[in-house]
């Protein structure tokens, strides 16, 4: 039985529908520009993608992207189309290129998103997928249950090695368990990375002989594969447990790369998101785009937050967390653990708890911990005892009742 | 003096433009989520990223993308930003994050497009840019002046390696001068790698036996890092002077560490550019993308071409073209070959030479070739002789009296 590859599309078309679809389907298989010998019906069964389906949605008048053929009515549908695996074997970047290569500029289509990907066992084979997931997260940081209460290292850039870790303190002696680097800093000549690590690890191991438990810094080596090797052993040298990279920056390639190496869980970041997503006719669901990351082994992946400050809707986020934990293969789940951030407060947990089903997650917030009139400590135990209540199934004004550092927290979150 | 990065961008706000400005600058540089005692004067100076123009081009009362604030009136600016370099050192894959990174999903932004990059020197110290360039390319070719007249191999998969060879032989034979792999076919099952590069390498040599010339075929090696480099030696040793990644699928830091492996020129695919540049209100300019590609030192750059078959215009296609040969720097070019394709005839030569100023280029024709009534060699030699006619300013019904490949081809193009 042939294994094949299946994409779920969101398309408009000036054209005939059933026509853009098998321009498509051609474009990104055995197509030709010319009847060529070489064409055979032999090949074309062999190697032709197929369109699997196609539910019209909806017609409109005007056309949601511009350039492509004009028209009086852009119909609107639901597209499945497949490939056979044997086109181009296991191969993420080779997928990347047939699922989402030459197709979204074709004048046929006046918008085209890729909503999901279905991929056959090979691929679970060839690829890794993440080495440590909730269970070696867990594991790491010493967090039994619940989600890792986390933070973020603010300002973004500016702060020089000795001032990230006075901030990497107080947030220790506070009690986290997360800690990340911002995207924006991996190796700024202000705050050299080695400086960084060895000064926030101190910090970090000295914390840890005290209180047994080890807080997780997912220090940020996005860079050339070189340097993130570098820096991960380094990080690693230091007694440190994670390593964060920008997905979008490094690219697959370097994220394999950087997985094959990798002693430690892998923080992804997905900084740019919103230039593959942003417009609701064009680019990628989170869906379709999360597999290739989990194959090629990230451990956490960032999903956004319910009522944050992006354009995101929280249905959208939801969706994403889901994604990630979703089992990509029938014997190999190779889930990712869903990372939340942007404006959280112990506020969300409940809607967060409720639409996941657990609380398998890292949840980062800022103000919401560093806005707390008690401070740090307080902000942290708050957020924590936000989550408790949410997984307790306890509504968060009854238990903040007898619990002063949660009962403070409602008052400014 | 501190040197800094710039970015342009066009920007479409619901706020007060001057408060979406800043607020990006915040989020891309030293802002926090609350005033911190850390966020100094200093900091803020030293480290902040500067709003160093904003020109208002027009009020829309509609917003292009979904998400944003709510407004009565969306403003359309260009506005132009600056990062010191201090904030992220001479690093592409930070630089992505930090000019491309979480800004397109705020929801001060109802559309934001990233127009223009300029950088300081430094990142011409760190990135060695294209090793090969036209220079190189016409060496290992053997194409002294014009174009490389190229093609590529059809249909895009399903061929096994024989009958690639039995294609590249008649176009070998037909005297092209360049000849790439489509995307899609990488390292099928059906149509291993190495069986490919044997077997076409073998028509390639034996036809420079004959002719002195060497056909350059840009093999796709894409896949995973270590199989890029496996791919590299094996065209290396077989005699090939050419291979071809996709961007998108590759990324950054895989590019980068195939440039420092190679000894040959890399032939830049940029399938799905598509999903980054297709909404005038979000994503890329290619102007802006490309430079992160030419340091990272790819040689060769598709820019797709005159009255193609997809959704660029004619202006984005030459816009595309000229910004891959501008030179990045003072003292260092690192100009990129430009690669025409799609839809490609030698009507479009006239036009492209007048735009493009020169016929430093690579010029892929399918139909365009393989259409010729008197085959393949009339097809190569008619899309040559139109360039000849375009360099030498002479029309083409005029050169074309006394040359009848040529004349033939004004037939069918």
């Amino acid at each position: 039985m042939t294994q094949r590859i299946v994409a779920k599309y969101w398309m408009e078309t000036g054209d005939d529908p059933m026509r853009a679809a098998e321009t498509i389907a051609g474009e990104q298989s055995s197509g030709t520009f010319l009847k060529l010998a070489a064409e055979t019906p032999e090949l074309k069964e062999r190697s032709g993608a197929r369109v699997e389906a196609l539910d019209i949605l909806d017609v409109v008048d005007a056309p949601s992207l511009p350039g492509g053929m004009a028209s009086k009515r852009y119909t609107r549908c639901l597209l499945t189309l497949s490939w056979p695996l044997e086109n181009l074997g296991p191969c993420l970047p080779t997928l990347m290129a047939t699922v989402a290569g030459n197709l979204f500029e074709l004048r046929q289509v006046s918008g085209l998103r890729l909503l999901e990907l279905q991929l056959p066992e090979a691929f679970a084979q060839a690829y890794p997928g993440p080495a440590f997931g909730m269970a070696g997260t867990r594991r790491l940081s010493g967090v039994q249950q619940g989600p890792l209460i986390g933070t973020i290292i603010k300002p973004s850039v500016g702060l020089n090695p000795q001032e990230t870790a006075e901030q990497v303190k107080m947030l220790v002696d506070g009690g986290i368990d997360f800690i990340k680097d911002d995207e924006l800093q991996a190796n700024g000549p202000h705050c050299s990375f080695e400086e960084r690590v060895t000064a926030v690890m101190r910090v970090v191991n000295d914390a840890e002989q005290r209180s047994g438990r080890k807080t997780m810094v997912a220090f940020n080596i996005t860079g050339e594969l070189d340097q993130m090797k570098h820096r991960h052993d380094w990080v690693l040298r230091h007694g440190g447990t994670c390593v964060m990279a920008c997905l979008n920056s490094v690219g697959l390639v370097g994220m394999s790369a950087l997985r094959r190496h990798s002693a430690l869980p892998i923080h992804a970041h997905r900084a740019g998101w919103g230039f593959l997503s942003r417009s609701p006719a064009l680019g990628w669901d989170f869906a379709a785009w999360q597999p290739f990351w989990r194959l090629a082994g990230v451990d956490h992946l960032h999903v956004n937050g319910l009522r944050n400050k992006f354009s995101d809707s929280d249905e959208t986020v939801i969706a994403a967390a889901r994604s990630v934990i979703r089992p990509l293969f029938k014997d190999q789940a190779m889930a990712a653990v869903p990372v939340f951030s942007s404006a959280q407060t112990g506020l969300q947990a409940h809607d967060t708890f409720k639409a996941l089903g657990n609380a398998d997650l890292i949840c980062t917030a800022g103000g919401g911990i560093f806005g707390h009139p008690q401070g740090v400590s307080a902000g942290v135990t708050a957020l924590r005892e936000a989550w408790d209540a949410a997984q307790a199934g306890i509504d968060l004004r009854t238990y903040a009742a007898t619990r002063p550092a949660l009962q403070s927290a409602l008052g400014f979150w």
